[in-house]
């Protein structure tokens, strides 16, 4: 309950209270800044990357303008969010019954929020529901309830302690007959580890191949005891937007980091041990304690994470083994060209965006000419090993787009190939935009269909049809 | 483009850039908020209000932080925003082809903004979609695509010229091959206007009966030509989405303030002078010039809208005539009790968040017993008379379920009665807070739904049941 208490840092709080005149803030911000802009040097270094080319000269700067302002819930409070904002309202306890005011439950439904996972530092989504009882005559701000939560989610967290949390802190904050917290959450796959979940009411509606979720509750007061009517009337009220709680109990970890046992790979013991000191770094700078006991590998873990995005020459190699499985028939190289349009949808895409170290995720559609022989050997799966090649390294969308294109010209000998990628970006998610349900499309196209407006139509119809199909 | 070229002010920049080590800016932020806490205080007294009592206290507060964040892009500049996220990346200029990097169509989606009207000074919501095809081999950050919008979404705006202003904002600063921006609007329905749209692709997903929504479109360079295949494309990775760009023009004004062509009710000329003396200081120290044609009425109009708010007796008077028009026949008074559960769903409910002063909106259900002969005369428009009764004031979401059900008690002299109030708050969408899809629900019972949980639960069965099959 460090929120309530005094947190780790004085400081300027979010809703305007201040201290100390922002001095030692200013101060504060600067050292960690500093410490987390080296660290990332550090592992930048270790990605086998020139922190000095000009897609990545200021990522140490973003990653650590992103981590302090995604962590700043270690320096707030709930006690100076709460106060202020509770209002008296007649109800209960003025003999009229239990209707609305005090007495009535209040649910706000559907707060999207992003936290950060304790166990291997990547940001995870969450959507929060929260539910009170008012007594003693006097009901919160609504958004005072969105502010709580957020207060927690904006600190490394696990689901079922950032429910308690929050509940604890508005039970503490409101004094209500009850408080219930409700959380949808989901975290990025890893890549390897294969468990998939596709959910309809993630936030983004995006194809949601690869994540994790789990719904986890907390309940205070009159919802503790789940047979009575407050806590059934809060599950009716989810219920109503589409929101079923089911009551399972959660893994000993749901974060994906867990399955991986080995050691760093790519990289000899020094590397390892200099690149989990600089994360530990980052983890004392934001305030935290690196050793308390679910951070313990926590730096093991990030980086373990990271270096599937470290450069490597020998997937290039793989690569360029492409399509010699395949030889070409003399006598029939000069086949007729076939008109027809072939497609792969929704090839799973994730990579890691180079400006911010976060992941982004989601699919790709490649379209294609049969032109000759060499072609014949297109599969899906070697078309999936393009995305996976090019996407396991620092990227930017539109490059990614682009050598996915090139490179299923160079392999298979052929260069009528149209590209599209749909991704979410977790830099567009967390850090100050928040823009939760938002996606980038691009578009690469090479011969063929960067002439014939028909061809392109048609490959686009192509993707609309089938993604409309699954039911996206 | 007064953002380009230096804008209203200088001051603080979201994104960090300082001038002036912030003094003036602060002297600035106390004179804005000072001459609009006044304002609204002025307005609160015209609508009958005592500023003093608890709820309102720090009204005006509340609403001269909100105006004064709303519309904070009258101090930013887009060069700042988008000077330094420029990235160098192979493609079209290289001779490699039409793929992907410079060259290639790259479109965010789905980003959920909020802007307000210059028409009637509400706050409107915004999807907006952005497309550009970079040139000169350099592309920009994608999370600046969303900054740069949302600079001049924080203004007075209307929706043609806010996504005119952000495409040009787009193409000074990129100086890509074209920009595209295509915005889909929703503004709030006013009192007494009869014009209704419902939306499946409305970011809440909550029923919008009532709301308006208008679709714009702004185009540069290769996207000019609505004929050519850079249009095309960025159409065809919107409908990816769900989105449908219908090209019909735009109506003279979509606000429905433009309908009111009464005069300010419920007041005599020197509180109409004095309410528009009020909101044209607020307009003026927000940085906007209220003598620009666009705001030319906009005072008048806001207040116009403000008063039906007003509280009033007379309104008060019709309630309690109600019921009175179905005599109790008493040869018929000892009806025997029928275990029937009525329902009214969906009754659609508008009202002005007192903490605010901005609406939130929504449906009100309301299940009863038939206990007596008086409760025949209850029909699904005598329950809206309530609704609108109680809607019509400033309230808390909280006291108007309550009250809700208190009136049905006492008009129709039955007090086994349920209210579930489900209300998107606009207050919960702009402000710092902007959780657009959040929605709070309320319940009150009496009488018999207050014990009898078989009951409660029934009825919150039928409203899932009827919302669920209107495809909500």
């Amino acid at each position: 309950m460090g929120a309530l208490d005094g947190g780790h840092y004085n400081g300027k709080l979010e809703n305007g209270v201040k201290f100390n005149g922002g001095c030692l803030e200013e101060e504060e911000k600067e050292t960690t800044t500093a410490t987390i802009e080296d660290a990332v040097k550090v592992l930048l270094q270790a990605l086998g990357e020139d922190s000095n080319r000009e897609g990545l000269k200021k990522t140490p700067l973003r990653v650590a303008k992103a981590l302090r302002e995604g962590t700043r819930g270690y320096k707030q409070k709930v006690k100076d969010i709460v106060q202020g904002s509770l209002f008296p309202e007649a109800g209960l306890d003025s003999g009229v019954g239990h209707a609305g005011g005090a007495g009535g439950l209040v649910v706000v439904r559907d707060i999207d929020l992003f936290s950060y996972c304790e166990s291997c530092l990547l940001p995870f989504q969450v959507r929060c529901h929260v539910g009170y009882v008012p007594s003693g005559q006097r009901v919160v701000g609504l958004s005072k309830l969105s502010r709580v939560a957020d207060v927690f989610a904006k600190r490394l967290q696990d689901p079922q302690r950032l429910a308690d949390k929050v509940c604890l802190a508005l039970h503490n904050g409101i004094k209500p007959a009850g408080v219930a917290v409700a959380l949808e959450c989901w975290h990025i796959q890893f890549p390897g580890v294969e468990r998939t979940c596709t959910d309809s009411h993630h936030p983004s509606k995006v194809n949601m191949q690869g994540w994790i979720k789990v719904s986890v509750c907390s309940s205070s007061g009159v919802f503790d005891n789940k047979n009575e009517d407050a806590w059934a009337d809060f599950l009716s009220l989810l219920k109503l937007r589409g929101v079923n709680m089911e009551e399972k109990p959660l893994d000993q970890c749901w974060c994906p980091s867990g399955s991986l046992n080995v050691p760093i790979c790519n990289g000899h013991k020094n590397t390892r041990n200099t690149m989990t000191t600089a994360v530990g770094g980052i983890l004392h700078s934001l305030g935290e304690d690196p050793i308390r006991k679910e951070l313990l590998g926590t730096p093991q873990r990030f980086c373990q994470w990271l270096m599937n995005f470290k450069k490597s020459s020998n997937l290039e190699m793989k690569m360029n083994g492409f399509g010699a499985a395949t030889e070409v028939d003399p006598l029939q190289a000069n086949l007729s060209r076939d008109d027809k349009i072939y497609s792969e949808i929704n090839l799973p895409l994730w990579s890691l965006c180079e400006h911010h170290l976060l992941p982004f995720y989601g699919v790709v559609h490649i379209g294609y000419f049969q032109g000759n022989e060499n072609q014949k050997s297109i599969t899906r799966s070697s078309l999936q090993s393009i995305v996976h090649f090019h996407g396991s390294k620092l990227q930017v969308q539109e490059r990614l787009t682009r050598q996915i294109a090139e490179t299923y010209s160079s392999v298979f000998g052929c260069g009528d190939v149209m590209v599209v990628v749909e991704a979410n970006h977790i830099c567009m998610i967390s850090r100050g935009i928040e823009k939760v349900g938002s996606s980038t499309a691009t578009i690469a196209v090479l011969g063929r269909f960067s002439t014939d407006s028909a061809a392109k139509a048609a490959f686009l119809q192509m993707v609309s049809t089938t993604t409309a199909t699954a039911g996206r």
